[in-house]
Order: structure tokens, then sequence, then C-alpha cells
């Protein structure tokens, strides 16, 4: 298991090219907060709680930029990388998170703009470190859930590409593994960026986890014919009515509701916000090409039809067996009551 | 409107090449019952109902091969011909209706091989011509359905192409909108070949009617947003108990009834196959590779990881809201009186 982003000991943020798998193993060294932000809007980096480190590690880039001005351009210059960060992608909450976490820190020190870097390189350090630290939790909780011999179904990836390390939908797996259980996975391809078939099957056959792939279509029967018995996806936000997830996983959903097989989502308390209903949150659109080109490669749509690309699922609660937090597993109302 | 299928005066069976849609708009011309079966099996024609007009060509080819041939070896290779032809793909009923209905020709006629051929080329021609009707009838059926301004969701693609001409799931919008209605399509692109994304979009577009193209995961969302508000779907069979049809129609279907959005099946009366359960029917798996590679020309999952590619859904009757065939439109209980 590679970590998806790291701080290096000569102040730049190395992440994994993830556009470029599964075919190439690449990383990206960066020293400029706006490459930062680009990286997360492009998806070089991708998955609510790796964006949410990435959008610290770029705002500590800012402060290395900016750190030699006196405090009002500092703090000037610092909103404006706040802006540009927190505007790559709408729906996932660890970017908001985790640039108000750093923001924190630069209001409460606001006068030695010098010290202040390094304060902010430490909590972005530390910002990874809880990462993984959460995942680990996740995974020791959810694996209670799962049983030897289990062939687990997930949605996009939520591997430890999506996190810093050892994912959140996937630390289940992995420690379930890791206590001795066979388990199975099996990845939906998660159209149109193909998350699944690209990032979750890499990885987990990088880490010799057996898995297979399906296209998005086929989870419904695969279920009805009991060749899968749980789903566990992870989320970008979760309001107090609905979980917010990569397109497509309402349909799983409904698909696991209707037989009557179990339907977990793995959620760090970093994507949970509970104050919020689904009308406060905006599903993002992205370009259209995504849809009518397979990865920049294949046109499958005739020029001059229009694709929708609607980035995020809404999955009401009604649908959700349970949510695997670093705390427990919750119950909709006993998450409400938890962390409400 | 082009036929995708049509005998020429030459008695060579002309189709469209499917495969090399939309960007490349080819024709093949085949005089060997073999290639019919070729093409039936790599999809240059796919579609319950034309496939069932190319099969009825392809025994027609085959008698003009045999025809000089004694009756006891022309019975014999005309088996073998049907053999051929019925191993294509195992799920769509017409294939084998088609077969069997031009069987009986040969059944009632075997001892003057040479006029034999001409009746069965008729007989092949008149499916051609009868499909048409039929569509023609389920266009009228189903128009009633559709109000002016509705958006239709529809999966894979149950168009012109999938017929001789006109559809059978498309054929209401054709219908609605020739009476003057407004009508907009969504076109689920249905993975792993794509028949929504690259045929759907080709022959409305080509037809000048509003279509646009979403990925399959993005159907739940849209009818949760009420961006579509009917959907209509082909079928490659009808059992008692469900309907058969493309890949990802159940989780579609399942996406509808949870928000009271009305699923219809357009169903020629030749795919009715009411005396059969879900437990007579085979499921085709087609080969990995059209999940890992899209179209043959991008490898999207890593080397070593495999991938399942069952071609059909299972729908069950309880999340269908009406069938309409060419006779008209039936709820299950109402098919089952009409046709048992």
């Amino acid at each position: 298991m590679i970590p998806s982003i790291e701080w290096t000991s000569d102040n730049k943020v190395k992440m994994i090219d993830q556009t470029l798998l599964p075919h190439k193993l690449e990383f990206l060294e960066l020293d400029d907060y706006r490459d930062v932000a680009t990286s997360i809007k492009v998806m070089n980096i991708r998955g609510a709680p790796a964006i949410g480190v990435a959008a610290a590690m770029g705002m500590a880039i800012a402060t290395l930029e900016y750190k030699d001005l006196p405090k009002e351009k500092f703090l000037e210059s610092m909103e404006k990388a706040a802006e540009i960060i927190k505007n790559t992608r709408p729906t996932a909450s660890n970017l908001f998170w985790a640039v108000d976490r750093i923001w924190k820190i630069i209001a409460s020190y606001p006068d030695d703009p010098k010290n202040l870097s390094e304060l902010v390189i430490e909590e972005a350090k530390l910002m990874a470190q809880e990462d993984i630290t959460v995942n680990k939790n996740i995974g020791k909780n959810g694996a209670e859930l799962l049983q030897d011999g289990d062939v687990i179904l997930t949605h996009c990836n939520a591997g430890s590409l999506a996190t810093v390390q050892y994912g959140t939908a996937l630390a289940p797996v992995r420690s379930a593994i890791e206590q001795g259980k066979k388990i199975d996975v099996i990845a939906d391809e998660t159209r149109p960026r193909l998350q699944g078939a690209r990032l979750t099957a890499f990885e987990l056959h990088y880490d010799k986890i057996p898995v297979k792939v399906i296209s998005d279509t086929s989870s419904g029967l695969l279920m009805r014919l009991r060749k899968i018995n749980k789903v566990i996806v992870g989320t970008d936000r979760v309001t107090s009515d609905a979980v917010f997830n990569k397109i497509g996983t309402y349909l799983v959903a409904l698909a696991a509701k209707d037989n009557d097989i179990p339907f977990y989502v793995a959620a760090p308390t970093s994507t949970l916000s509970l104050h919020e209903t689904v009308n406060d949150v905006t599903i993002e659109q992205r370009d259209s090409t995504e849809v009518s080109n397979v990865l920049g490669k294949v046109q499958i749509v005739p020029d001059g039809v229009e694709c929708l690309n609607y980035a995020f699922d809404i999955t009401p609660f009604r649908l959700v067996t349970g949510v695997i937090t670093e705390d427990g597993v919750f119950t909709h109302k006993e998450l409400l009551k938890r962390y409400e």
C-alpha cells in the first residue's frame, strides 16, 4: 500500500497521479498551491479524505510562498489561496473542513507569518497522520460486520487511493483479511471516470486482495443471483437525511434493499455534516466529455449529441443499513444522536 | 430511418454494421449463412427483433446453398445450419422463434428443396415486413401513454436499429412525435457495449429527435430530480414472471419504482414466452474483455484482474407498469390472461 499523498522533507506535496492508473504508477511533486488546486480539480488526486489532506497541504504550501509578506498582505493572499483551493470541487465536505481547520490556526496566530508557516505545515502533516488512524479504526469497526467467505460490492474508489492510506470503504475489507477472514471484492467500474475499474481494482490487486470488476449495470443481477452479500461504499458528505457519494450509489443501494443485502457507508467523522439536509448540497456537474469520450481516448457518442454528467448521487437513509465511523457502527437514528 | 436489415434483389442479406456506429455508417452484404450467424454473434446486428429476421434470412441463404442436394442430405444440412444460427446468442427468444417458424415451412414441403428455397425466402421477407407493421402498432399503442413535454428514459437500443425499422421501445416516441407531441429522450449509455450511447443516440439524432446521453450510473438521480418522467425499454424475452432485457434494466426499474415513475416494456408478441419462468432462461455471459476494454480500444482494468460480463438482466413484473405489444397496453395480469 503506497500513500496517495505525503509531505516531503524538502517541503513539497508528493502524490500519486491517479489519472494515469492502472497503467502507470507515477508521482507528482508540487510546490505551488495553484498546482495543488488544479490536481484536485482534474482529479490527479480524488476521494473525499485525500482531497481534504491535499487541501490542507495546499494551504501549507501557500504559507511558504507568502510567509515573508507583512501581516495584512499575508492574510489577504492566504484568503485568496483558500478561495482557489475551495473552488475546485463543490461536493466533498472534507475540502471545506480541511481549509477551515487550517484557517483556524492562521486566525489564531496571524502576527508572525514565518512561524505560522511551520505550524500550518505541522497541522497538515498531522491531518495526514490522523486520516490513517481514523481509517484503521473504521477498518476495525467495519471488520466486525464481515464474515469469512463474504463477497463485498463496492462502488467507485474509497480505498487507500481515496485517503492518505488504508481507505474508508475498503478499510473493513483490509482489516477483516488481516484477521484471517477470506473476503472477495467486486468493484463496480464506476462510469464515467471509472474509479472502480482503474483504482479499486489496481490497489486491491496490488495488495493481493481478490477483486473482480463489473459494469455498473450488473450489480442488481449479481445481488439477485446471491453473488454479492454485502455492500460497503464511501461518502463525500453525510447530511441528516442522506448520504452523498459517487453517482450510481443510489442504484446500488436500491438493489441491495430489494435483495435484503446490507448496505454500509464508511464515513470518517470529517464527512459528517449533520446540520445540513439534501437541500443544502450542490451536486457537482462535470464536463460532458467525461461521458462522451471514455478517459479522453474513445468517443462513444455521435458528434452533436449532448451528455449530462452529474458527479454525485443522493442515497436516502432508508436504504442505509449502517454507517461505519472511526467510533463505531451506527444506524441512522444512532448516528444523529451521537453526532448531532 | 434506414432499415437495419433487408433482403437484396440479388439474394443477399444486407445489414448495417452496427459495431462501427456512431462513427461510420457501413453495410455488410452476406451470402453465406455462416457469416450471418457470425454477424449475430459478434453483434454486427443486434436487438431481439432484428436478430429474429437475421436468423430467418440466414436460413433462407442456407436453402440457396443446399437446394440442389437430395432431400435427405438437404434436411441434414439445414438442420446443421439451424443449429449454427441458434447457437449464436442464448437469451433472445426471437432467434429460436424465427428459426422454428422457417423450420415449419421446411417440414411441410421437404420434397422439393428448389421450390422450398423460394418459399423460405418469401417467408423471411414477410417476417421483415411484419416486424415493421408490429412496431408501428406498438408505436400507436404506446404513444397514447405519452404526453406533450415528456422526457423518456430508455436503456440500451430497442430502436429502429434493434428491429428491421421503427423500433419497439422507441416506436411510441416516434409515433407521439408524428402526432405533434414534444418528446425528449434520455439514453443510458448501456455498458459494456454502449448501445445507448452509440446506437440510440445515433438513430434519434439522425432522425432529428432530441436525445441526451447519460452514464448508466445517473438514471436514479435524474429521476429523483424529476428530469425523467417515463421509462420505456425493449425486451429480449418475457416470461410469466419477469422481463429479460439488457443488463442494467433491473436497476432502472428499481429507480423508477422508487420515484413513482411509470416503467413500460415494449414487447412484440414474438418476444412473449409466457409458458416459461425465470428458471427456464439462460443468462448469456459474454467475453470479459467487453468490460475490461471499452469497444476494444481502451483498457480500463489492470492486467490480471478478472471481469464478470452477464449480458441480460431480470426485471420482476412487480416493477413493470405495463407491457406494450402490437395489440395494446397490458398490466401483468392482463398480459397473462390475453396471451397465456
